[in-house]
């Protein structure tokens, strides 16, 4: 069973991680929140657990928090990503790392900026070498409404990775917390869903809209 | 009237252009098929003439195409890309170019591989400067369905440029033959529209499915 599973959610007391290990902890799944303060990912913790009336979200530093878990999410911004996977690298040998960096640059985050190799996710991913499995996901999720439990999201999730197995069991994380996800091909996929981000900004923008997001087409569903 | 305009479709006898072409002769307008052989691109506008019972489309040499008309699309494979828009480069002085090129690198057209510079229409807009209007669209429509005149798109079209008129312009030749498109914003962000289609590429493969598409969700429809 997936939701066995310990995620440590680095990042875990900025929005997205927030809203996502709120999410998991929901369904079951036991969540340390990783932050650069132990004290504020524990408080973090601490009201969490009382919004769930569950004991399900500890915290810790992010080093403790990718020691402890057997799946790592990173949820920091684009200008932090590098050190906190510098942090944690020795926690991370044999695991899944679920990168969510958007590789935004303030203040044009309504324009593609990526990296010049690419994407974020693959410079982490050589960074780690093979003994991480390192799989893309999440970008195109706003922060907005994972906070709130009984909202149905109408975006889905491209999930990308070299590792077959580690993207199934990614797809089954975003599937327990409502949102649908797609095995979008290999990690250098990732360009899209690191991309998309700003054309959605781009859209929420020129539409007046808070949280413009994708659907695939054209599949049966599964 | 936006179909009053004469377009050159430079690449015309391909599946893409004869799908987009076709389509765009079968709502009104003047259409100018362009190809490497005048004498392919005048047989295959009389091919669609005798399909669409009208006399909307003519066929020519990509220069001359260019030349006459209002508006050129450029639905060439990538490899070509470069060499017809130095071609026709001299006919496009203050007109909008679209670009529907996808910079697939056979064989593994399931996987990004952007140009080193991000996007592969933004070489395109440097290389013609500010005198041309380039508006990126169309990269994620298949071709296949294209020609079936009575097939409902479940497939958006997204829209980036420099030049909003310009954009609006595009957005109305999609809406005109049934693709509902969106403003993506600026050019840049044809990042996404490029790559996106190794994604759905790779999503076909996957689900086994022939041609996924995608939806922008969370706005209300304009």
């Amino acid at each position: 069973m997936n939701n066995q599973k310990t995620l440590a959610v680095l990042g875990g007391t900025g929005n997205e991680g927030k809203g996502l290990a709120l999410r998991w902890a929901n369904a079951g799944y036991k969540v340390i929140l990783g932050s650069r303060s132990a004290e504020k990912a524990a408080e973090v913790a601490e009201e969490m657990n009382a919004i769930l009336g569950s004991s399900n979200v500890s915290g810790s530093g992010n080093v403790q928090a990718a020691e402890q878990a057997d799946i790592a999410v990173l949820t920091v911004p684009y200008s932090a990503q590098r050190a906190v996977v510098e942090e944690v690298q020795h926690a991370l040998s044999g695991k899944i790392l679920v990168d969510v960096t958007v590789p935004l640059k303030p203040p044009r985050v309504f324009q593609v900026q990526l990296p010049d190799n690419g994407s974020a996710v693959q410079a982490v991913q050589t960074f780690l070498g093979d003994g991480v499995k390192v799989v893309s996901a999440f970008q195109n999720i706003s922060a907005h409404h994972l906070t709130d439990l009984d909202y149905r999201f109408d975006c889905e999730v491209l999930v990308c990775g070299d590792d077959a197995e580690a993207c199934e069991t990614v797809i089954q994380m975003s599937e327990a917390i409502g949102l649908h996800a797609w095995h979008a091909g290999v990690l250098a996929n990732s360009v899209v869903a690191e991309a998309l981000t700003s054309v959605l900004i781009a859209i929420n923008k020129r539409y007046k809209t808070p949280s413009a997001g994708i659907r695939i087409t054209g599949v049966n569903a599964a």
